[in-house]
């Protein structure tokens, strides 16, 4: 089993925190994502949409998208759990990643493409292309983002993690949330305080460390 | 177990597909989101994401989010599979869901939100309030759409379902993408034979009959 990754990209982070949280190490050959490298070969047919991470089973087959990898992995190497132990925990755990992703992680991604002059002719992950950065990308982000932290911040008040007392796959999306939120220049609004209060607790982790 | 829904709702089509297709019937009740039932208590408690689909367990616990609901049904009820049963077969049909929903269905449905004159003041789900459609998000949901099926089309030459042999969750989310693709009036060009291809595969399921 092979790792295709590069070390700066968020999505390739994700699974590194995952790694390291379970206490696993893989083989990993580091692409140069900024040099093209995942569109030559063999890259670009092992893996279409043109991103890292992605993975390569003993079988030759490839997995990619970040949450399937660590989904795979957690399969394979069930302690530490951080994809939940029962089926309750697991549909919870996998809502609160999905509502991380969806309306939060996502449209943060995005707007971070075209705001940012290093992603000129990069603005969708995967492309090289014409397409123009807009601010309503960004502007939509930053409305998106505000609604997300009001619909959070009162369940984090009874919840030290965002699944619920156990800290969770959906906690390393929240950790790559707030370093988004920052290279963005989107400051969480003090009001939001139990949402303040889960980031300092899960900021030192050691997982999160390079 | 209870199941809040709304009949016309995409998501909530979804999982009234996923029930279908695995001979599931769950006790529903419906809320009328379109008259604002979903901020309404208790129901705004119970999901304060105001969408639905969502399922109250007996217990008294909530799981939102489509795909939650099927994968937590999915544990109770493994037969038919539609999540795969082996851990490599589960990591290719939670990829291939992620793809389909991150790089297509996730556009497309706010590009819909943006352009249909009744989504004007709601224009993010489950919300109400002033932010303007914009035809910036419709514009980048046809490139982001082009560019799916540009990728998806060559995969789809040597596989019946997107991910592989087998019907999956997946090709149902397969089919929401293209029942939005109508509604917004993307048009997939010919050129993407194999997609169309799959799309006739699919679409006359007798999961998708009402």
């Amino acid at each position: 089993m092979k790792l295709y990754n590069f070390s700066l990209a968020p999505n390739g982070m994700r699974v590194s925190a995952f790694l390291k949280e379970k206490g696993l190490k893989l083989d990993v050959h580091e692409l140069d994502v900024r040099a093209g490298d995942q569109f030559k070969e063999p890259f670009q047919s092992m893996n279409p949409f043109n991103c890292v991470p992605f993975l390569e089973l003993d079988n030759g087959s490839i997995i990619s998208e970040s949450v399937s990898i660590c989904r795979y992995l957690e399969e394979l190497h069930p302690e530490p759990q951080l994809f939940g132990d029962t089926p309750e925990k697991r549909a919870k755990i996998d809502m609160w990643n999905r509502r991380l992703e969806l309306d939060a992680l996502s449209p943060m991604g995005h707007a971070i493409r075209n705001k940012l002059p290093m992603f000129e002719g990069k603005v969708l992950a995967g492309t090289r292309n014409n397409i123009e950065q807009s601010p309503v990308v960004i502007e939509r982000a930053f409305q998106m983002l505000n609604i997300f932290m009001g619909r959070v911040d009162p369940h984090l008040a009874s919840n030290d993690f965002i699944s619920g007392s156990e800290f969770s796959v959906a906690d390393i999306t929240g950790y790559f949330l707030f370093a988004g939120c920052d290279r963005l220049g989107f400051e969480i609004s003090t009001e939001f305080a139990n949402v303040l209060s889960w980031k300092a607790r899960i900021i030192d982790r050691n997982c999160f460390k390079l």
